[in-house]
């Protein structure tokens, strides 16, 4: 089933932004037996995403009454996915004075991934394709997504789940669809979002519970070779968790302690914070 | 009227990537009397965007039919908008082995600028918000256009019609919906396209006109300052032609001369190269 604005269709308006300057927000939640984990978050951040393009965001009680709508038939785990454009109007680039945002939820199949992606890890693709850096952008999951389609069609191997952007300096960044740690000298690392990035629930989650297990951790842009000196290389997103990263062109990584500490305390919690 | 692959239609699969990433290509075309100015050239940029982007362009004479179709009953004026978009299908960002595109095309009335524009010039805003600087995606008129969007919804002034946007440099890159040209000591410049901004049809045009006109013109990076002393300022799209910039914050200029040359031949050749 697909709502828009509560109405259930398959079809949105082409005068939609979204669809003409990609002018609006989404979010991907996996959700466990119509329970969606980490919902406040995910409301939180879409909201925080409207306001920063300027247009005003959906109620969160009104999210969640079409969320439980949108999910009523669905058993077992699936992936609700979020997206609110700005609505119709405007003239040209010019948005409308009073918009009248769109919303549109729908459900796909929770994607089966090899158990072993998770317990013995991935190799990651180098794309070539740089993320894109914007003041403006950094930090909300927004619907300009060129880059991310552009890098995942660098490589179509069943085996490389997820690819690793840099920005055009080449410091590494994000997967392209995932937030990137790194583990050295005991410490855990993770991109700022100060020019570029995604500010990833799980990155949040991630970060919270170091705090909580009393694992020293910096948020910093990293250097452009700093995966020839880690320990650990994990990626991790709210429909894979955590995905320790073993290979990414001639360089091998182990499974390590801190990777599986936090993969351990991820799905722990993650069953827990549904809502 | 709208045509969605052929067929009369006013709502887009939600499926649709455009409304997705933002994956897809569009031109914006300037009609007359149900004749599209400078059509091969709309046409052009249209497959090579495709191309770029990695999903096959429709056929030159099938967006021609549908032109005609869409187009059959307007008089006088109009804008004629084609999207391509990669279609549904693939598997989040990564496309769909064979992409079906989708074709939409529409027309909307042609703006009702002052005619003084054209002739007195125009007072640009100054944004704050910078272009995107991307090397995958430099020069295609891409669907990812969100920084237009909100560069467009710093001001709000009906005497000001359009604004000038910056790389992150602070280097004048073009306008939010039109490129920028600048005379400095008789010579023409307009910003390279390696980093930063759209290959605008009219651009080419101006350039390919002053070459005819044996003005000197130079294809480089402006540098951060460079509004501070040139002489003449324009910007171009297909839409508006040229438009003389007279004001920019403090700066002033002349409706210049060579401003005034070129826009007499480029508004006598497009009212000729119509198809």
């Amino acid at each position: 089933m697909i709502l828009i604005d509560g109405v259930q269709a398959s079809a949105v308006a082409v005068t939609d932004r979204g669809l003409q300057y990609g002018d609006g927000v989404f979010e991907t939640c996996a959700v466990r037996d119509r329970r969606i984990e980490y919902w406040p978050e995910h409301v939180a951040r879409l909201q925080a995403g409207c306001e920063r393009l300027g247009f005003p965001a959906p109620h969160a009680d009104l999210l969640r009454a079409e969320a439980e709508r949108v999910l009523e038939d669905v058993e077992g785990r699936a992936v609700l996915k979020i997206i609110v454009t700005r609505g119709s109007g405007g003239r040209g680039y010019r948005p409308p004075r009073m918009p009248e945002p769109r919303r549109i939820l729908s459900v796909y199949p929770f994607p089966e991934y090899p158990p072993r992606f998770a317990t013995q890890g991935v190799v990651l693709h180098a794309c070539r394709t740089a993320a894109v850096e914007h003041p403006a952008l950094v930090g909300i999951k927004h619907l300009n997504r060129l880059p991310q389609v552009l890098a995942r069609a660098e490589w179509d191997h069943p085996g490389i789940p997820e690819g690793l952007m840099c920005d055009t300096d080449g410091r590494p960044v994000e997967g392209t669809q995932s937030n990137l740690f790194v583990v050295q000298d005991g410490v855990l690392h993770t991109p700022d979002l100060s020019r570029v990035g995604v500010a990833g629930i799980i990155r949040a989650r991630v970060l919270a519970m170091a705090g909580d297990l009393g694992l020293p951790y910096r948020i910093e842009n990293l250097p452009p070779n700093v995966l020839d000196r880690v320990d650990e290389v994990f990626v991790c997103n709210s429909v894979i968790g955590i995905w320790p990263v073993i290979a990414l062109e001639s360089r091998r990584w182990p499974v390590g302690p801190l990777t599986r500490q936090l993969q351990t305390a991820l799905e722990a919690e993650r069953s827990c914070r549904v809502g």
